[in-house]
């Protein structure tokens, strides 16, 4: 879908086949084309109704962050995903609120909570269509906790690790130790002495630049 | 509600006004009232698809398990709550499974998974209702999470010790240093260790019929 084009994206929601004329020209005079810069802040805090975030180009990150400043990622939010929980003021069952930031430069279309909100409350569909995004979300946050409660540091590392090369499509990942931390919900300092563990062991090497992965099958091993 | 009345329990349900009189025909025949007692296991594990459960009377809990037996009490319900989750199987945005036990002796309704599965393929009212319970849950487990994430321990015992007392209306607690470490997501050693030092401090007393709270303003003041 070409940027900026608002008009074709409200004909090619999920639920346009739901919604009346009237409907439909005030989701477009709601829906604003937006970017976002690679580390911009989008909600949270302050922002604490933004709206609805449809991801056209990018990656989004939910977070959740505590009264001293850590983080925890939650999940990703990638080309054609729907960021509900940006609007999560309009859903009364939501009573909590995450942050969002763009991991990457992103191009998005921003559906402003007033519209949003008018829409859920007139069309059961479309509410039934943010409870089951909303729903969705739940599932990879439930992963997200098993991940961080039960699996071990080592093979929490490990997995990161090996998907984020698999994402890459290369070995060497520019990427800092309080950023891994961030992403696998731990302390740089735990990252570190296990990143040097796994240097010792051949798995890694470890450069300013970042870090290369020098034996593929050793890490996955770990990641079982 | 009287216990076993399935015709009055369809009719008090809260989308009973969407309902045809083929679809409550249906769902009265689909429903029965069950009975658990206080520790039975009601779903998870083998039982992958028990159907909805409404608490006439008494207390569910939702967990997770990991592969080494540990347990994180996601939240509990009481009367007149809805467990959707134990229905998770007919709803596919629905990717995780929780475990889920009576806590006490219990009367509910079991809505089948069958009888459940027809009216949300063909009622968007009901989809929306179970979709909405469920993004209620979340709301709980994001709550859960993080007090298990960023709440120090002791902040952590403290809650539960306080919030504990106030629920039984009493400074009497009858329950094991294991149960605790499964509540707040813990380890019975971790618990058992920041008692003793709670016992020092003279905010508890301990015995082997339980935990005597002997400082609530101590206590509440750690709950800060």
């Amino acid at each position: 879908m070409a940027f900026g084009e608002v008009g074709k994206f409200v004909e090619e929601l999920p639920f346009a086949g739901r919604l009346s004329e009237r409907e439909k020209d005030d989701l477009i005079a709601g829906t604003k084309a937006v970017t976002y810069a690679k580390g911009e802040h989008i909600h949270g805090g302050n922002e604490n109704c933004t709206g609805v975030v449809f991801v056209n180009k990018g990656c989004i990150r939910a977070y959740m962050l505590s009264e001293e400043g850590r983080e925890i990622t939650l999940y990703r939010l990638y080309e054609g995903d729907f960021c509900m929980l940006s609007a999560s003021c309009i859903l009364e069952a939501v009573t909590f609120d995450v942050f969002i930031d763009a991991e990457e430069d992103t191009d998005a279309f921003l559906i402003k909570s007033s519209a949003f909100r008018q829409l859920t409350e007139n069309n059961v569909y479309v509410e039934n269509f943010a409870l089951h995004t909303i729903v969705e979300r739940f599932s990879d946050v439930m992963w997200t906790m098993q991940q961080i409660l039960f699996m071990s540091m080592d093979k929490r590392l490990a997995v990161f690790l090996y998907d984020e090369a698999a994402k890459k499509g290369s070995n060497i990942l520019k990427i800092t130790h309080e950023q891994i931390a961030r992403y696998i919900g731990s302390a740089r300092e735990v990252v570190s002495r296990m990143l040097k563990y796994f240097a010792n062991e051949n798995i890694v090497s470890l450069s300013r630049n970042g870090i290369t992965i020098e034996d593929k099958n050793k890490l996955l091993a770990l990641t079982k």
